[in-house]
């Protein structure tokens, strides 16, 4: 490349990152510490060791990990020399992984010692795979059938570190899989530039109130590196030099004593994390850690009460909001210069929020013909973006590529409000919304508050198709003590009397069942429901 | 362009400023007061007007003002279109704006009614303006000589709003010219992608302490908006969402007010608007309101005394680096994590200082082979530089172009030592250092010694050709009190006694004068002194 056509990409972080934070720390549970520095060297030396094993530009790498330094020395590794990192999600049943390692073509593979069962049992079926490079958090020797294989360790021993080749910011990065609520997963991948683009955009973000993080934030990422790239924060830590701590497999009791050792002031994750840590047994002997901790929450809505509960232990906690297609960032719940003479209560309620959307994203709310909703906090439109960090398709898919990106803005699927103050609530995935006489009835509010009655335990509303309405509204609940249809009715008519829902918004039955159906990430799943009506 | 592939151009700047920070407020002086979202209207009025005068992409639309809300729609609406906004500097004498107004070949030129007269004196030789559009602060009919000319309020009146058009972001937004200590000024250009890349740059870096600027701030650029585009504040602010405040004139009781009025907390500006600030008549009035003022200090070193004084008001400065070919951030003196135990003396130190590079700058300090100098506070290189903002050429200027951007890298022509911190330190600037048996003696060091010497008033160290040393140092000095020759140079020979300078840095001769010789900005001209050996 022309040096004076300066491109983003991953190699660009090091120069100014190394200058002014050389020195800076990088933490792996109580097994590894070491420098920026000392980090690049290995990046530098495994890269090199990977292009003489014969990885080529454009090669597809998997990792199967959980959070560890060889996570991150391989997510700057394997773009380091132009091939694609592919962080494989672990979660998924056994013949999921091998569908999407089979869908990559993943050509190495670069796998911790205690995945290797897994994949020795179906050995025969990753004929694609030229190469095992293995490692484990002991220094014994490890065994393995798979063949050929590597250790890790040897080929960041044997290698001299590259010098970083200047690598054309349009090249592909990353690769990783989502999991719709149908069908089989769809890869989505993200160029240099994007990556390097949404790091700032974070970066930018997280600035800003309350979460203002400065040189002095320790983090410690909660968002596995193998979901959505952790968020892109495995590149936002780097590049703007903090302290990053991993924590290997999730552990509640070893997260607790990393916060306490190693000072952690900022983490990203999805509600139930949070709720795992706050309700540990043990938390009290924690409390005072907790204290002064600024966590991002994203994946699902934050819940108010999960919100209070961690205010009680001084913890701040900030809705933001994205998906596996967007790298993810879109909306913070950050606040703005008109909100800092509101009320504590108020701003509270805000940074629970969807937010609004952050730099350069171009969010946009509207109707079916691109009409863009008023600020009214009831009108219900899809969320449709442009931004400078989204996937441009989904891998080796054209056609549902075409569907996301539709009239050339990238459709969400996530049906939304905007209050006055251009905060946004999301009120509904589009595929789960019921759409009764052509007008939405968010399904997300009519359960928040059917699950205000003292004897539901969880509730889900779901469309069951209707010849006069088109849809109707169906309520499944379980229930935590005894209760009947009739007494529920009563009670959402009396939310219908003080204007929290519309009245044709009651639905048009209840189906109590014993318990509700899971998804493998433990949301809800309203597919199975349907299938009860 | 395809909406997959996002643009960074300064259109993209406005959907999320809308949405977050739509009533946020820029304010001109105490004449003129409006929201984002009201600037945006009359913005793509006025681009919208543009295009139906006949303003073309590519096209060169000078504008020649003072920082008001005028110049700041400009700086948006001419880039809007694709057309490139020509910052005039007018600061230069008549002949010098001709001839940047026509090596620039600007087709209109925006122009504050107080320059018309400059203009109308020499209408003739502007025969490559296609048009003139005029304002002023006042309401009366605006009279003037040049043809055709325009009232810009009329432009904005009658046009509707424009869509902006989705502008390739290699598109050159801006061109201003620099003038070196020799020859005419020479063009540098930016693309929308540099701006807006250089925003982020800058956001990133005063998100950082002792700045820490957060959504509360509100900015006061004192660096003209014709100069180095303000150091790119202008975007920087509207993406960030600040209330800005447009100082027109430098005027210090003005400014005063205007800090005190409208509670503005961060500015940028060289040492000698500072000095010209606190120093003046009036200030103990105002002093309260400097407390927590936060001030980005570049365009020369920040003298410590300065700094000093700065403090006592309860003013933060901050040094930064950088010039007219960078956009210009390069360095800014903020603290990484480990300063953050430094005694309070010490971080002062470094905040003065020309600091660390910024995030993305690859920047290097290097030997004439291009080796990287140790950082050991003594080795001297030169500042050297790749980031993702650099200009890509002087424009229309191959032959300047090729040197400064030799062997792939923009050389600053500054030079420097790095201290074992990583905090670099300029010492000279190339062309003025002198070179003494193949070594470099670093004049701004020795100047700043001298100096130190109670009688003396001005200093200025330069290199007189030598037969046997290539160069020796001689010293012009002016006098505050009487003394001699011998009695200088007794006290240079205490200061190697001391290792603060080494033996063979003394000056050869010194040469007193009544008065320094002075460039049009009020540096020592240096290149006037030569001529005096």
């Amino acid at each position: 490349m022309n040096p004076k056509d300066f491109q983003l990409n991953i190699n660009s972080i090091f120069p100014s990152s190394l200058w002014t934070s050389g020195n800076q720390e990088i933490v792996y549970q109580d097994i590894k510490r070491y420098t920026y520095r000392e980090f690049y060297d290995r990046v530098r030396r495994f890269a090199n060791g990977l292009v003489n094993l014969g990885v080529k530009p454009g090669d597809k790498v998997a990792v199967l990990d959980w959070d560890t330094y060889h996570y991150l020395e391989s997510y700057y590794a394997v773009p380091m020399i132009g091939a694609v990192l592919h962080t494989v999600n672990i979660r998924y049943p056994p013949e999921i992984i091998f569908y999407t390692m089979n869908h990559a073509g993943d050509k190495f593979v670069i796998i911790r010692d205690e995945f290797l069962p897994m994949v020795e049992k179906a050995a025969t079926l990753f004929d694609f795979v030229k190469g095992w490079i293995v490692y484990s958090d002991t220094d014994e020797e490890i065994k393995t059938t798979l063949n050929p294989y590597y250790n890790y360790e040897h080929i960041v021993e044997s290698s001299e570190p590259i010098d970083p080749p200047d690598i054309d910011e349009k090249t592909i990065a990353t690769l990783f899989y989502t999991s719709g609520t149908t069908g089989l997963p769809k890869g989505v991948t993200f160029s240099h530039r994007k990556l390097i683009l949404h790091a700032q955009g974070l970066a930018m973000s997280i600035s800003y109130s309350p979460l203002n993080i400065t040189e002095k934030d320790v983090f410690l990422g909660l968002v596995p590196m193998f979901h959505v790239h952790s968020w892109g924060v495995p590149y936002l830590a780097i590049m703007t030099g903090k302290k990053y701590v991993l924590p290997g497999r999730y552990d509640v009791k070893k997260i607790l004593e990393m916060i306490k050792n190693e000072h952690v002031t900022f983490s990203h994750m999805v509600p139930s994390i949070l709720y795992m840590i706050l309700t540990y047994h043990e938390i009290e002997q924690y409390a005072k850690y907790l204290n002064g901790w600024k966590v991002i929450i994203g994946g699902a809505a934050l819940p108010k009460g999960l919100a209070k509960m961690a205010k009680s232990f001084g913890i701040t906690t900030v809705g933001a909001y994205g998906m596996s297609e967007t790298c993810p960032l879109l909306t913070a719940a950050l606040f703005t210069d008109d909100m800092q003479n509101l009320p504590e209560e108020e701003k509270f309620d805000y940074m629970i929020s969807t937010g609004k959307p952050a730099k350069l994203v171009n969010l946009r709310i509207v109707d079916s013909n691109y009409k863009d909703v008023p600020w009214d906090n009831k009108t219900i439109g899809e969320i449709i973006v442009r931004a400078p960090w989204l996937t441009d398709e989904y891998y080796k898919d054209p056609e549902k590529t075409e569907e996301l990106w539709k009239d050339g803005w990238l459709h969400t699927g996530d049906l939304a409000v905007v209050d006055s103050g251009g905060y946004i609530h999301i009120v509904d995935r589009e595929k789960d919304a019921v759409k009764s006489g052509g007008e939405f009835i968010p399904s997300l509010i009519l359960e928040n508050i059917i699950s205000e009655i003292p004897e539901v335990g969880e509730v889900a509303v779901i469309g069951r198709p209707d010849p006069k309405w088109g849809e109707r509204p169906i309520a499944f609940i379980t229930l935590k003590s005894k209760t009947t249809k009739e007494k529920i009715m009563d009670e959402l008519f009396k939310f219908v009397d003080t204007g929290r829902i519309q009245k044709w918004w009651i639905p048009d039955d209840i189906i109590f069942i014993d318990s509700m159906p899971k998804t493998s990430t433990g949301k809800i799943d309203k597919k199975d429901l349907r299938t009860k009506l």
